[in-house]
């Protein structure tokens, strides 16, 4: 914490906010400067409480300056966090990316296999599908609970892919901590610290979603949440924030990329389908998530948008997810990266062309 | 829903597009204008899936028409919804502006009642108090739990006051519901969909907080998730929401006030103290708040801010809240309210004087 | 400054940082903490550049301290600046609110002169009408240039309220120092620094409306470059951010009245028109800012609106704005105001009854 | 436009509003659906004012559609808008990548040439260079003005870079349109009418920065006032815009670039440095503009960003600039460009690493 006084402040005033400061049991570091004396705090263990530090004469502004995060941060912990997933050579946060790709909810099991078999063949090791769905009405379509579960389990057993879906309460929590391989919880749900709580006394990985108007500093504190109760193994995921501009549903945040990778050891996947709202948007911007460091990318695709029970809108098809691989098999070596894979390559597909009029929007 | 076709988009491809709509189930609408052909949609029963119309040939745009609301709109209830509460005269959402007032957390037996015997002199009909907290950081202060719950039951009993606390998950919420008058859902849970609807089958009225970037219509949805299991006895609180800036923790939208009571019939309440962060600002929002129309407010008091457990920052030393009480008296009536209470009157203090000088902050 | 050291930053590489910030000419704090150590910088006469600081080993992040503006700053001058008019006891920033109505645009004579009678004889003392209009599209209406500023003129002397028009560019600019009382500079504008500069060095008041993206810092720093020009008299306006809020066109942020009064002596208006952009949120938010304490208002009136060339759709009908000053001069005493008026007071108008169905909304 | 009744309007109000919008000239188009019905309006030249339709009784809400811009629009020309540069094969909006790269600001001659030499030989065919320089504080350096013109058109002469640089008012656009290849306009100009009109009488390409704050319709018509004076060449730039985030100095919206290429045939750049404000941000968020499919970049460079007189945390050094054309040369391919480059080839520089910890930003 620092206290800045105001640059007619008497030296009293200083005085008297010091022998405050060391009245609530902290060291006072008072540094005059040419316009003004601001006026340093140490010896806290946690957060400054500033109490009425503001309200005292001569005070002009309070700012503060630790970081509440630990577990967390690379003071803590220098490597990278690797998650690695038994029987398998997926991983996250290692130099091969991780790729998740699925339908945004799982409808029924024709649907859910048919989008599997191809985002498997195409290169995904991690299917993501909703049986229990966040739904902004309480009209929609809320996912099928445990029998969605149970589907996406089948689905492990048959394509080897690691399933990750979302868990949006603490009974959900429960039965997908059994079916699933990772735990997601989403956006919404970022500061929902039960949740976040309860999911770190989980022994399965936690996938923790931005929340939309959440700080870097937020976001990295809701990761701790889950830390502090023993899991370590959690996934940040960029999704897009809540911003003035209008035409995509989020503004994906890219930048936040590079920022946790500086201050935090934990991997971060990109989901460009949230984070655009629109298909045309989902190729471009998995591209610009790998070519930015991304630890993974997360991506919608369903094989029937037009019958899609939610979200059909920014799901790919799956010819433009297979495509989508092509591209970023070709960005990935840049970044010093691979694009693993699970199943059966796909057979070779030309690169995107450039930039296409709007007359033709399908092919975006 | 509205189609927005291309300017330069063929009489074909508008044909398409309305037989598309047609085997969807719902009605198209064509109106060629002078620059382009927008088809509208109808026929639907709750909201449209667009699926892949938005990539048909020829397609602009899609525009989202009909609202998704149903029960917290004045379409289904003209009149304002009045929450009353047995053996007092106290209302949310009557003639009568509801204040609510009380420490952000409950800390002890000797703090809550310090705090209760002001406010309730001070003549607030409404005492607030967190017995579960949710704080960014899992190494803050989190809250008595069922003990802080007891506490307020106490001053219920003592100063007759109605009790409003918050509930973060379904364990706090059964006990809640059990102690307190008003289940306060926080911002952080708006669109905690289990919680909500768990609330919506209590039987006490909820008080649900805009979330820190949620629209007027996820608002107003969120409270449709609770009106949607059967509990009627909703009251809405603008708190702040999250913008670029930084001279105050969030920012105070008071124009959601006049915009609520437009489209519903709940009433909504306002919240200074979580709105601005900063006590110098809670007595001029709180002026503005009731000039605005607010149906109340909510606002942080603590009588030693200085040894607060959280949110000292914020909270009105128990004078301030008298002189921000007689200030409020004032105002009412030029928006046609009054200001019940139910304590003894305060003495007459003398309003605010004119804007002060930096100098003298503490006076703000 | 400060300098924040990583938590394993080697007492070496603080020492380095150290070093730099003295071969940089600046003075070097260190203070090392229970978790991390700080160094402040002091010895700066204006802002630091921290060139490559941020990059040394062993830094975790740069935080600024100090605030870069002088002449706006309470610091340099602590009493209020309060804006006087020869011949007219009409002030900005003195105990009576600074009433300022007229419509967006001056559209022709007659109806300059009727929104003219209606708002001077409802009490206004300062008359706005738009001559330059910065629209948004090259084809809309752009205003009647110099022919605009004649009307005012003439209103001028008619009505004796003093003109206050904007100017968009160095050509009006001269135009409206020549003819106006108050030159306008537009949300658009605020950092046309070029436009600012040239404003200081004006001899008339100058008008200074937020940008709309425009931190408080950002905004006293535009008000700056006037002032160090040599033109003192300048009044800043709250007109509305941008945020994610959808249901006004923008989002007022009524909390900056106090913040600018607490670092500021200048003056501080709100525009709730801008602010809103709806006319049935005018009043509400009119009623609000002379409650938080703003020094006047700016508010747009049409005697017309379905007529009006632009901005009807926020312009208040002469009745209703009436009705807005029969209220505030309610609310005014309040905050230790007064309203005064220079034309015939309005007869007596019964105040605005408690919140209306939505069924009615133009009563709104 | 489209106006929304109200559930419970009648069908008189329904008549009412119809007869309205014929009155206005106008043609309405009634559909009633299940829960309300919409009134279409067509017949419109332009945008339509909507005046009170949105107070007449049972209505909801107007929403608009036609888009206002015109010439930006793939409606007018469906093909990309090519910029050709006689005497070179640099183009903007091609099939090869615009490089632009130099300073912040033009210091002095040793400083620009020192610069310019590196960023040619790394390839950047554009070298970029603030003469006039908008900063938030008037106590800051503000550029060199003509002198710094005729620095950059040395350069141009010895090193064959075409010169692009900013002109902040109609004073120095002249001498920019004398001694430039491309006339930049800043964010803070991005509504600066007047601005944009002069520029769209000049005979030289106008390279636009979005605003801070600016939608993509706004930034679209911001260069469409460009092309209603005459002048088509309108290269557009996004450059980071305000949103809550702190971790950056603005947030980069990537998803411009495809939404812009969607709707317009103008090509677009991206500034990393600006958008982000961070030196170790500039490479990943270049790479990723490549990757999204953007026209081109624009990067600051600084041989001794310890040294520069503005934005020294945001420039990278040549050896970065080397490093990062390398990455770029790789990507390129994959969205179907190339990266031209008139200077000599780098020699073979091995690719970025994966992600380093924390310990070696500086490597970043």
């Amino acid at each position: 914490m620092l206290v800045v006084m105001q640059a007619h402040a008497s030296e009293e005033q200083v005085r008297a906010v010091c022998q405050k400061i060391e009245a609530m049991g902290y060291r006072a570091h008072a540094m005059p400067g040419a316009q003004r004396t601001a006026i340093g705090i140490t010896g806290n263990q946690g957060e400054i409480e500033p109490g009425t530090l503001e309200e005292m004469l001569g005070v002009q502004e309070l700012i503060r300056v630790s970081k509440p995060y630990k577990l967390v941060s690379r003071d803590i912990k220098q490597d990278n966090t690797v998650i690695r997933f038994a029987g398998t050579e997926a991983t996250i946060g290692g130099p091969g990316l991780a790729i998740v790709a699925g339908p945004c909810a799982i409808e029924n099991r024709e649907q859910a296999f048919a989008v599997a078999e191809r985002v498997c063949r195409a290169g995904a090791q991690f299917f993501r599908g909703g049986a229990y769905k966040p739904r902004t009405s309480p009209y929609s379509f809320q996912g099928l609970g445990e029998q969605g579960l149970q589907i996406m389990a089948e689905i492990r057993q048959q394509f080897g892919m690691k399933i990750i879906t979302e868990a949006i309460d603490q009974e959900s929590l429960e039965l997908v901590e059994e079916y699933a391989d990772v735990i997601q919880i989403g956006a919404r749900n970022m500061q929902n610290f039960s949740l976040l709580k309860r999911a770190g006394r989980c022994k399965k990985p936690v996938l923790l979603k931005r929340g939309m108007s959440a700080t870097l500093e937020e976001f990295l504190m809701a990761a701790e949440y889950v830390m502090s109760e023993g899991n370590y193994n959690v996934v940040l995921c960029e999704r897009g924030v809540r911003t003035f501009a209008d035409h995509t549903r989020n503004t994906l945040d890219l930048s936040l990329v590079p920022a946790v990778q500086r201050l935090s050891h934990l991997p971060i996947l990109v989901d460009p389908s949230h984070g655009t709202g629109k298909r045309n948007k989902v190729t471009p911007l998995s591209r610009a998530a790998v070519a930015v460091g991304a630890d993974g990318l997360m991506v919608e695709v369903h094989h029937q948008p037009d019958l899609a029970l939610s979200d059909g809108m920014q799901s790919l098809y799956p010819e433009q997810f297979d495509e989508l691989m092509v591209q970023i098999r070709q960005i990935a070596p840049v970044v010093g990266r691979t694009v693993p894979g699970i199943g059966r390559q796909t057979p070779a597909v030309t690169a995107r062309p450039p930039r296409t009029a709007a007359a033709t929007p399908a092919a975006d």
